[in-house]
Formats: structure tokens, C-alpha cells, sequence
């Protein structure tokens, strides 16, 4: 590909207005996801829970929308209820909540779930997302210059919002499940975000030289490409294989390999050798 | 009645102090709101909750009686502890919490309990309610001057901000019920004070072209009037009847009867004809 | 002891550094107290939570080492990640997070959990604690001058943050135990930074006309103290005698008792004379 063409491509993603189109596909996809995490079996003869309970599914709705402001907000001190200024996105994610939900003959939800609009809906927002964590990063370094974490945080944040909504949004909903968490399993998106701030946050800081654009884009790709394969080919978390790595080197699987090795030697008879220790320390503590 | 006598009364009522009575009868139906929320099986031989854990009862008691002030300052990035500044309304609180859960033979709790002290408490309740709606609005106008959606919200949530404080109050004291919240099933205050905002806002607007005092008269009159019909006959929604038919139109109802005829013309033998499309949906969804 | 000796040394404590030690075992029993928190049955085979959940872990810790200033910024309306500002700070209390969780052979949680180890890293940090509150109650009495509540409350924060955090903290572990919490069952440390607090503040009035130093010290003795006489006497809650007799007066035992005598002697054949007067009116209610 010619490089010219290459940069003013890149350029024009950089340029690209967020609003009708970006955004939608953001609402369109958090609506969903709001609907789709409502309870499939309800009892007979009654109606479905996002008819009996529109209040809360468009409150719901609005959280996961505009989720990574609303706890960025928080965090950062500033007021929480900012996102419901603008009376634009609050009309157009209603417009959306409208008609994901209620639409006649739930056209748009059927339509929206079906591949190749997903497909379409799931990269625009990607494109979105990626907006949203740049933004935030050099919002926040203008607010706090030095502190790299907060910029990383915040950038994270922005971009992965909704899932760490989600338990929030549920109690909306009347739906507690406090045991599972996106701190606890985090998905790929929300380390893709952790990275895409990293990225952003060493361009800031002049580590990474090249144009804007480029890395910009590449930002954006690397969001659509490992959505699109998650849809397509079921790949979720190409990360996977690093963690692991990284926790069975640095979350004590080193010392424990070690240990073992260790045992092994001193007692090669004894069956019970593959017990850890972190398990008998606390069968002591049991005992205290 | 005499407009001018009218108008007199009207005045009157906007320029009440709401200090000594009307925020003690707040402070009074707070408290027993959290005292009738106690459970009321306790296990034989050991004292009420309230004797066990007065700190407690008190923490959830002030929870709800500045809900408002302390969801509002929330949102509205403000200290969540404005409240606790005023020494005067904590004291004010702390007493009636005081006789409330403790007094000699539980004398004011059963007297507040009796019909005729429970419509006067209620009653004067919804004044310092229209009042607190008012201040609301007013002083969100002057923030966010342009912001309609957040004056109204922040009005609503200061003139029922204690049905909103609900869950949170109750896990101060031990209780967790995500199944239930104010989002879910709203409450007939909750509405009116939703309503009220709205009327507030368009006379700021200047779209309502009445003399302030009749508004805000009204305004009161309309609280106390459903306040003590809900106490005395038991009307609980008024707005029930126009929420059912909005919903009935706007949210899907209408599609599912046009659905249904249609289904019907088309097999008018097929039994199966009442299920509802959604469902349908729904187990395909299953299937994947 | 020399009154010049004992003043050079309650000098010497008031102008301590927090930084490396104190803080440090702060974040250490902050990290073991998490840690000891995990649930100790897992399913065979599996490994503990902390190695399958670093994430979470990391942040249960970093919640419960910066829970006081993270709830009283959320109060002040301050931004709640202030805390993360301070590299220094998060980086020791990561390196603590990942000696205590991963360390090699676990060496460095055991070798904390023994007795000597304990009793130095529980003095120090209440050495800090102390310092903490001094600190908290001087920068909330300059933003708010008069609101004395609010002053002694921020300082217990401070103090006793992690207590009051212990709810979240648990619920970025995937655990809900809402039947619990500091509010109901107040616990020792919280009772003695609430007592702390108001010292400060009557010193900072003037009502208590020791040298600053004296008054620091005799706070800084008192935690010390009955840390380690909870440690090695196992003494609880000093407390609790005076808690009990003024539940006793105040908190509706005096009228029981009132009660129960009048009762007696109206009726000295009637054997249900015991029964609480306020569950029948609950029983009572209960028929309404």
C-alpha cells in the first residue's frame, strides 16, 4: 500500500466526528447487551420484564451508555450526573434504548443481532472506543500531569466503562451477582483498553515516535481486528497465553515448581508430595 | 373563596419556615420508616434490633433523613457530607431519632402511629416536600442553566430521595435486597415529585404564566391532597391508569395486539396464536 | 521519669516520618488482612484464589491500604483517586501486595503472622494511625471550620477506613456478605479513632490545655496499648462496659426496667410479665 495513502487514511480516522454514527453503534450495542442479559425464563402468561419495567431498563440502559464517564466522573471528583448535560446523546441513546427494545415487530433487535450488522455495529464502536480512551488520556494529563497511573486508569476506564458498570446496572435491574466482577475476570476489552492508554500515554510522553496518525490508527485496528475475530473465529483473549506465562513466572508458580522440585527430592516415596504449601499453612491457621 | 383571601393564603404558604415543624415531621417519618423496616421476628428471649445496634439505626435514620441532599451533592460532585455540616437539622434529627426508637414506653412512636397525628405528620411532611422540590430546581437552574433534564432529575431525587437511599439504608443495618429498588417499582411520590419538577421548571421557563404563589400552591396542595387520600382510602397510584396506557401503547403493547391480529387472520385454527413474538425470539436465542 | 526526657521523646514522636516504616506496615497488615479474608476451602486440585485472581487481589489490597482517604475524598467531594497520585505510595504498597501474596515459600507472610513480628508491625501502625488522624482533623477543620461533626467523623475515617471498607473491598473478591459491617458491629479500633478524633478537635479549641506534644504521645500510648493488649491478652473491647451501661440508661433499658417493675407489681401472678412491650406493638401491627 502506497504510504501516502496509507497516512491520509489514518488522518481521516483521526478526524472522524463521533456523533451520529459511532456513537449510535456504542448505544445500540449497550442497549443490547442490557437486554440480553435480562432473564430468559419468565413466568407464563406474563409479559417479558423490559415491558413490565421500562424505567429500569432505560436507566440501565443510559449507566452502560455512559458508563465510562459516569465513573471517570466519580473518581475524578467531578460531577457524576455530567453525561445527562448534553441533551443530544441523551436523546439519540434513548432514541436507541426505543427502539432495541420496543421497536414494532422487534425488527431492530432481530436485524442487530444478526452477523453482518453485528459486524458492522461491533467495529464502529470499537472505532469509538478508541476515541473515547484518547480523549480521556489527554484529559486527564491535562488534570494531573505527572500522575501516569490516574491517565492509565482513567484511559481504561473510559474505554471499558460498561463492564465495570455492569453489577451496578444490574441492581438496577434488581439483579445482584456480586460473584462475578470484571476485576475478577477481567475480558479482553478491558486489557485491550489498559493497553491502548499505556499506548497512548507514551506517545504523550514522546516514547513512542510516530506521527500521530499511525499510531492512532493502529490503535483503532487493533480494536476491530480482535473484535472482529472474536465474532468470527471465537477468539477471545489473545492475552491468555501471556498471563498465564506472566502469573506462572511472578504469582508464585516459579516457587512453587521450585518447591516441588525440592520435595521431591528430599522424600521421593512420599505420595502426597504434590500438595502445596499455601494449603497447609492454612490448614494450620484452621488449627490456631 | 375570595381570589384575594386565596392569593393571602398562598403567600403565606411559600414563605413557611421550614424549620422547627415541617423538617421535624420529615425527620419523624424517616425514622419510623427505618423502624417499621426492622424485622419483626427476633429470636426469643434477646432484645429489638434497635437495642442492639443504635448506631445503627441511627446512621440509617439521618441516610434518609438528607437522602436527598447527600444523592443530589453526589451527582452533583459536591461533598457528600454537606449536610452533616448543618448542626442545627443534625441535632434536630438525632432528637426525633432519639424518641423516635427510645422514648419513655415508646410513647412517640405510638402516637406518631395513631391516625390523626399520622395525617398531620404526613401533611406537613409534604410541604417541606414541595419545598425541598422547589430549592431543588432552583438552585440545579443556576448551575446548569440550560440542563433540563438534570434540574428535573435533581428535583426528583431531593423530594424522594429517601425511597432512592432504600437499599443502601438497609445494608447499614445488615439488610441486602437488590430485588426490590425505587427504579424497578416507583412509587407514587417518586412520580409527583418528578411532576412537580417539571411544573417547577416550566414556570422558570416561564412556559406556565400563573402568579408564583399559585403554582407553588398548588404544587402543595396536590401533594398533601394524594398524600392523605393514599392514608385515608387507600388510592395509592393515580398515575397508574396513564402509565398502563402509555405503556400499552409506546411500549410494545401496540405491535403485540396488531401482531396477534394478524396472526389470527392469517391461522385462525392454529391454537398457539397468544404467544408473544419476544418469547419466541427469546428460545431461538437459546438454541444458538 | 524525667519530665524533660519524657517530653524530648513525645517530641520526637510527633515529628516521626510515616514514609518508609510506618507506612510500610500499614500496607503489610492491610495485605494480610485481605489475604486472611480469602476463603479457606477451595475445591481439590485448584489453586488458592490469590494466584488465580492477582488482579483482584491487587485491588482488594490497594482499596483497603488507601480506604480512609478514598472514602473521605468521596465525602468531601474530593476526587476519590487522589490517592493513586503518589507513585511512591502505590508502588511500596504493590511491592507489600507482592511480597505478603507471592513471596518465595511464602517466607514473608509467615514471618509476619509470628507473635514478635506481629506485635512490631501492629505498634507501628498504630503509630501511623495516629499520625493519620492528626493529619485529618487539621486539614478537615480548615475546610470546614465550624462543622465539628464533620470534623470528628473524617478523622475516624482516616483511622478506621479499612473497616468501613472492608464491605467493596470483599465485593472486588466476588464476595457479599451483607449481614456484616462496621456500622453495626463497631469494632475497637474504630471506637478509639472516633475518641482520638474528638481529642484532637477539643486540643485544636483549646479545651485541653496540654503541650501539643503530650496530647499527640498520650493518643499514640493509648492505640499502642490496647493494640497489644488486644494481641497478647486478648482484651477486645475496653469499651464495651461503658457501651453497655450507657445502652442501659439511654438506650431504653432504663424504661424496661421501669416497666418491668410497675408490671410486677400490678400483676405478681401474671408469669408473661417479661415479655418486651414493643414486640406486641409489633404484634399489633402485624393485624393492621
Amino acid at each position: 500500500m502506497d504510504p501516502q495513502t496509507f497516512m491520509d487514511i489514518a488522518t481521516k480516522v483521526t478526524k472522524l466526528k463521533m456523533y451520529p454514527y459511532f456513537d449510535i453503534a456504542h448505544y445500540t450495542l449497550m442497549c443490547m447487551s442490557v437486554r440480553d442479559d435480562l432473564p430468559l425464563n419468565q413466568p407464563a402468561g406474563t409479559q417479558p420484564f423490559y415491558r413490565r419495567h421500562p424505567l429500569s431498563t432505560w436507566l440501565s440502559s443510559m449507566l452502560l451508555c455512559f458508563a465510562g464517564s459516569i465513573i471517570a466522573n466519580i473518581l475524578l471528583g467531578e460531577p457524576a450526573i455530567t453525561p445527562f448535560k448534553d441533551h443530544r446523546s441523551v436523546l439519540t441513546s434513548t432514541a436507541v434504548w426505543y427502539l432495541v427494545f420496543y421497536s414494532p415487530f422487534d425488527v431492530v433487535y432481530k436485524l442487530a443481532r444478526l452477523l453482518p450488522f453485528k459486524m458492522v455495529i461491533c467495529g464502529f464502536k470499537e472505532v469509538q472506543r478508541a476515541s473515547k480512551i484518547y480523549a480521556a488520556v489527554n484529559h486527564t494529563a491535562k488534570l494531573y500531569p505527572n500522575a501516569y497511573l490516574i491517565i492509565v486508569l482513567v484511559g481504561t476506564i473510559k474505554g471499558a466503562g460498561s463492564y465495570l458498570m455492569k453489577n451496578f446496572e444490574r441492581l438496577i435491574r434488581g439483579v445482584w451477582m456480586p460473584g462475578s466482577n470484571e476485576i475478577l475476570q477481567p475480558s479482553f476489552a478491558t486489557k485491550a483498553c489498559l493497553v491502548a492508554s499505556i499506548v497512548f500515554l507514551l506517545e504523550r510522553l514522546n516514547y513512542i515516535q510516530a506521527p500521530h496518525p499511525i499510531i492512532y490508527f493502529g490503535v483503532v485496528i487493533f480494536f476491530v481486528y480482535f473484535k472482529l475475530s472474536a465474532l468470527l473465529l471465537g477468539i477471545h483473549d489473545p492475552f491468555a497465553p501471556f498471563e498465564n506465562l506472566f502469573c506462572a513466572i511472578f504469582m508464585g508458580g516459579m516457587w512453587d515448581a521450585l518447591r516441588r522440585a525440592v520435595v521431591r527430592e528430599q522424600k521421593p516415596a512420599d505420595a502426597s508430595d504434590r500438595n502445596d504449601m499455601p494449603m497447609k499453612s492454612k490448614e494450620e491457621k484452621k488449627k490456631d
